[in-house]
């Protein structure tokens, strides 16, 4: 788990991916000649802060959003949300701007709402504050903030290293609105003809849905896939023995959300791991669904 | 109406179109011989469950999208919206999943909204459920569930039967998020340089549009198409002597919606007959409206 | 300030930009001749009402709306918005239609805050009207309605004077949904390999942006756009000893928002100067903020 709790800890908030980017360009050049088939990498300014990898002749596409929640320095002690993060008074929050590192507290009025910062000096106006990270690991679980997305991406990179055909994207602002899965989309669609897709993200304990009972597949959330697609997939799932769980929410978004209203006919299904404490410094994954999640992208590339 | 009760009785909600899809190539490959024109049918997995007919030299593109509004099944006995139905005690609701056909009625929670099913057994997740069709004809109207919009399809249908030149386009999803018009939009301007655009659809009964005065040109609803090519429509409708009515809202949406956010300068506008009892198992539309939208669909693709 | 006055008081909603993309069409022509350099003007169906104006060998695109808020006449006396106009009764409104040009007053339910109209007639369904102009000029500042983004427009018609390589998109509908950005991004992406906007409009006066301090540069609205990005062009902007301001926001939105969600990786950041009393007839522009505005991106298209 070391590598996740490097990926938890480079501070990424949409808008500001180019840390993370940075760093998993370089592991990707130390690590894929390990791999059992190497990628083309795909990177640069026309991708933004996004990386795609091209592994033999593809089929399928593996997007993994890289952005993080967090905070934006306004006026005053003001904060703005990147994303939809949860607040509560008391929050570690951490981030940089022209007078040096900040470690701050997080405020939320209780009257308004509002949300502010405690710290010995003000903060530059569009400073990003983060979550502080604090990574923990017991013999069942991993907690800390930023699993989603971090997992997702620490899922893929693990993929790659037995991956044959497919393609593992990289993707930006994923909680804030969205804005590289569009062309991201476009690219992999006219360029290698791929039109299925596969989100890897986390998703939320649930009535429905529980720790430790395997990785999700989501029939729906606040968008519906394509039936014959997700159908498809909960088939491999069953055939394969992996354990895994269904989800049906009414609300909610991912990656495929711009899939679905792209102008190419991508095919697309939610799949990851459930988390608790969702969007707070305390998300916490149990380990069986992580084992769950990586087990069964495995088997879905080789099986779509 | 034998035709358009078939298809009101075809369960085909937002994302599991097949069904229907498979109906109408049936559909076409027995009808297309007795045409007119014999169109170019374009379809299969790289429109997903889309279909695109193709007819002489077209300037303009009718929309007519073949999802319906329904429900998916939660956990428990819980019932998820797919697009927006109507909810009421009582309403009968069909399906099917692993164990057989279902049969069951919404339950409304009196208090909190919340939407269930009476069953004599639990529901397998994720199974879809549809409105029960109970099509009634009168030597004035027709009612059912669905009318919005295998109306629409059944008028598509119709035109084409005459149609000379033009562009007959069966859309997904338009009932729950859309996902489907940005690349049939694409695909169309691309490869036959139509950017003009019907949407063929069903609207509402208004204190401004009443049923049996004719098929509605809708000036807006919650988007504003553009104003040069809807003073076309009312041009050609006016001269044509067919009656009509307008429509001017600040809400609702349809396949336009996709068409204005594309990334083709498409022109569209809003054609359809007006219903009651919207979203209902009860939608009712007068056949003098039916017959006035045919008409109107069958002068604008002439004249357009 | 007469060319701004009258862009003030051409009526063009939007949906109906037509009467101002001709006077714009014109006003090139005539006076594109005393330019320094020579455009391309793209216009025409394919563009829709939209102008693109290609200078040397374009690096930046500067995106200026030509529409602008107001109303439409539904039922009855009743009006429905186009875009968000802020709605006082009293406020005087003009618009033309069959039976000849209106001059009427806006109304506002206290109860419903329902909008009506008050004339001397009934005016025809579907009918645009917008706010009377009112153009008042001091040493100081201009005040009118439709500063926004008429303000915008301006600014990209006397940068285009001196311009040497880049592009002037004229963009339609960014009141009331967009719809034109889309297709102008990819065009201007893919047949001149351009990706880096200014979204050349107008933004508000509030607790942390105040009149008279200088253009605003927006670090985020609604939206986040790449950081690298935004600190470029506050790096430049700090360079120039131009007056400048920064905002960071978190609701808003503009043309951005379209480059943001289109299929191309656009860099994108909106530059523009504050005013008060947004959307009512009595928009308020410093002109030390007019002045900022044109210098900044004189400064922004030379360097970026």
């Amino acid at each position: 788990m070391h590598l996740l709790r490097t990926l938890c800890e480079i501070a990424a908030p949409s808008g500001h991916e180019a840390p993370l980017t940075e760093f998993l360009l370089h592991y990707i050049q130390q690590h894929a000649p390990g791999w059992r088939v190497q990628p083309q990498v795909l990177a640069g300014d026309d991708l933004q802060d996004c990386i795609i990898l091209v592994f033999g002749q593809p089929r399928t596409a593996v997007f993994a959003h890289i952005d993080s929640i967090g905070f934006t320095v306004r006026y005053g002690r003001q904060l703005v949300r990147i994303g939809g993060p949860d607040v509560q008074t008391g929050y570690r929050l951490v981030g940089r701007d022209a007078l040096g590192s900040i470690e701050c507290t997080l405020t939320v009025d209780e009257q308004t709402g509002a949300l502010g910062y405690e710290f010995n000096r003000d903060i530059e106006r569009g400073t990003e504050l983060t979550f502080q990270c604090d990574f923990r690991e017991t013999a069942e679980a991993v907690q800390s903030c930023y699993l989603d997305n971090r997992l997702g991406v620490w899922t893929a990179l693990r993929l790659c290293e037995t991956l044959e055909h497919g393609i593992v994207a990289f993707s930006c602002w994923e909680e804030h609105g969205g804005g590289s899965v569009k062309y991201l989309a476009k690219r992999i669609y006219e360029q290698y003809g791929v039109r299925q897709a596969l989100v890897c993200d986390i998703t939320w304990v649930t009535e429905g849905v529980h720790a430790g009972q395997g990785c999700v597949i989501s029939l729906r959330d606040s968008l519906i896939p394509r039936r014959s697609y997700v159908e498809r997939i909960r088939r491999i799932a069953e055939a394969s023995g992996i354990p895994y769980q269904l989800e049906v929410e009414g609300s909610g978004g991912s990656d495929g959300k711009e899939l679905q209203h792209g102008a190419q006919p991508w095919d697309w299904c939610f799949v990851g791991a459930p988390e608790d404490h969702v969007h707070t410094p305390d998300e916490l994954v149990y380990k069986a669904d992580i084992d769950s999640m990586l087990r069964l992208y495995q088997v879905l590339m080789q099986e779509l």
